[in-house]
């Protein structure tokens, strides 16, 4: 299969494009380094930094045969988009060029403006190109647990049987998020669903819960195809966050109580869904909706396991309760259901305690890179 | 009080201003001239070329004494109108800043994507300038019936208790749209929610049905200070071209069975609304929505109503069904609630037959500037 994928430079995108490319697929990637620059610009570079996309590419194609294409540019800007779609004729886009970052959106307004302006472009020129240059194409995009907030009630997977006054309607599940971030999200969930109804494109959305981990199949062969790792407020995903402040010796960073319950995913994981739904596209006129996690922790729970695992290995760890800078509910209910993509063929790899020494093994090998600056630099969502 | 009307150059922008003005309140009006430029560009001017704004405002002063004080300018450029924030810093900021056409929404990629950017960074704007300069001001946002589709169980206003599975939350009433406009409509409810539950802002959101009419109180007194009136395939509302249409000798364009069922409101009805919204705002932390309409009609029944009419008058008035350009369902259930705005004191002129004289009278006097041509041009929602 011919597959497009727009962000290739991020977290997930640069193993996704080699995951593809491993089983055999022609991968095109695109990237505008949106993520490498702001880095630089606010100053929360990864634990390493990788090498350059061109330069990734040669690297794996030296490792395995395989070629990568590579082009550099914005997707915001329609007719590049749609030049790359008329010459590579994509038979799926993987969606992951958006601003991914929830504090990022709440630092000011130029922030704000830049994640509704970039997210919702890029995704409505993603639209256009597949119904102006090859209907067939099946789009993926990333989603986001967080769309759905903290409910009162189960969270269905994307779709919601309603019966009211006697009478019954099918509807998307109630977004309602806790950042402008997660907000943009909604709002591409919205769009995207408009244009399945209008033009009858075939999409599939994975409402993916915060990602952990670094190590996936392909990144291990040489270390310098290993995904950025990010632990940083900004960009940095709670659980690498926590293990990079074990070994560094800064107290867990619990915002508020810390009774927070989400829904979390291994990065290899991530990748086996993404590559799942793409072997598995949905009819035309179908905006199918998976919930892309394999368990749910508190953040409690989460700084518990790292500070046992960081005891065992001879880390004198701290947990640390912070005022907490969201606007968030830190008790309620949460039940989500996660069963569509294992029903497709998703063998969970869960949290043990190995994946979180494998993680504070990579980051002692590189303790001395990090910047402990960027841990907490106190975004509020509310100030 | 002091009001800022953004958008102050529209069919409700415009007689807000004389409205409000008229009762004593201080008034700062906002355009950008988009819709007089675009109205150019596409070949579809109002029936009557109105005096721009500043000449307006020196008619309304001559007539009332009152000062209209105008800006022309864009409201998605922050530092503009944050300025005008801190000069003016208004009790109440209504927001009608958005393009406002559905078939313009659906023309090509680069109408779609300015529709997202000027509807979305406007709203974006107001809610940063409310918070960061006088987060006091209430926000009056008009949006649409449209946002929430033609579902199979009753409409409530704005919001909806559900039960599921023995739990029970409140969340937004589920809104589905039918045109890229109606769908920023969606995101811009999304965005405010997000901030009001963030900021503590206070917002009133006006689920407005099509609007129909051109003479309010105040613009009866000079023909120069009429609103702008629409017709064509563009701009105009159902109502307005159907008796333009009558009087040009033009078949009344029912698209597809004519069964749609909508909600409609005079515009001296809207203009009544958003006054009562004023000077009862919300606390603050509150989305306050209510769906402005006063009674619902078939197309078919708008239709038919005007062939009444105009036969009486003496016109030969033709119906035709064309082929739908719009992906909509036609036969549906269609039951929304709208009782708010009447609890709050609302008495509703309805569409009676002397409303269609009265703008089949005003039509005829201009009969000569009507564009033929402008009424029907083809904008397909799926080509």
């Amino acid at each position: 299969m011919r597959i497009l994928v727009m962000g290739c430079d991020g977290y997930m995108g640069w193993p996704t494009c080699m995951h593809f490319s491993s089983k055999g697929h022609e991968v095109i990637g695109i990237d505008n380094y949106f993520k490498r620059y702001t880095a630089l610009e606010l100053d929360c570079e990864p634990i390493v930094l990788n090498p350059n996309l061109v330069e990734r590419t040669r690297i794996w194609e030296g490792l395995t045969g395989n070629k990568i294409g590579i082009y550099i540019g914005d997707v915001t800007d329609y007719h590049f988009l749609k030049s790359i779609f008329i010459d590579h004729k994509p038979d799926v886009v993987i969606h992951y060029a958006e601003q991914p970052s929830a504090p990022y959106s709440m630092l000011n307004r130029e922030k704000a403006a830049f994640t509704l302006q970039n997210n919702l472009i890029s995704t409505l020129n993603i639209a256009y190109a597949v119904k102006e240059v090859n209907t067939q194409c099946h789009i993926i995009k990333l989603g986001t647990m967080g769309e759905y907030g903290t409910p009162n009630i189960d969270i269905e997977e994307g779709w919601f049987d309603i019966e009211h006054k006697g009478r019954t309607e099918k509807f998307l599940f109630p977004r309602q998020a806790s950042s402008l971030y997660h907000t943009t999200k909604i709002q591409d969930t919205d769009m995207l669903w408009y244009y399945v109804r209008t033009w009858g494109l075939r999409v599939t959305d994975l409402m993916q819960g915060p990602v952990y981990g670094i190590f996936t199949d392909e990144g291990k062969q040489d270390s310098r195809l290993m995904t950025n790792f990010h632990y940083d407020e900004i960009f940095g995903t709670v659980l690498n966050r926590f293990v990079v402040q074990a070994v560094v010796g800064h107290p867990l960073t619990i915002y508020g109580s810390g009774t927070q319950i989400r829904g979390y995913i291994n990065i290899k994981d991530s990748l086996a869904c993404v590559y799942l739904s793409a072997m598995h596209p949905p009819e035309h006129g179908k905006l199918r909706i998976f919930n892309q996690i394999t368990e749910t922790f508190s953040v409690n729970e989460l700084a518990e396991k790292v500070y046992a695992v960081g005891k065992k290995a001879g880390y004198s760890v701290e947990i640390k309760h912070y005022d907490n800078p969201r606007v968030e509910t830190e008790d309620h209910y949460y039940n989500p259901k996660y069963t569509g993509l294992m029903e497709m063929g998703l063998h969970p790899n869960y949290l043990t305690d190995e994946v979180v020494e494998e993680l504070l093994c990579l980051v002692e090998r590189n303790k001395g890179c990090i910047n402990k600056n960027s841990i907490l630099r106190g975004v509020k969502w509310n100030k």
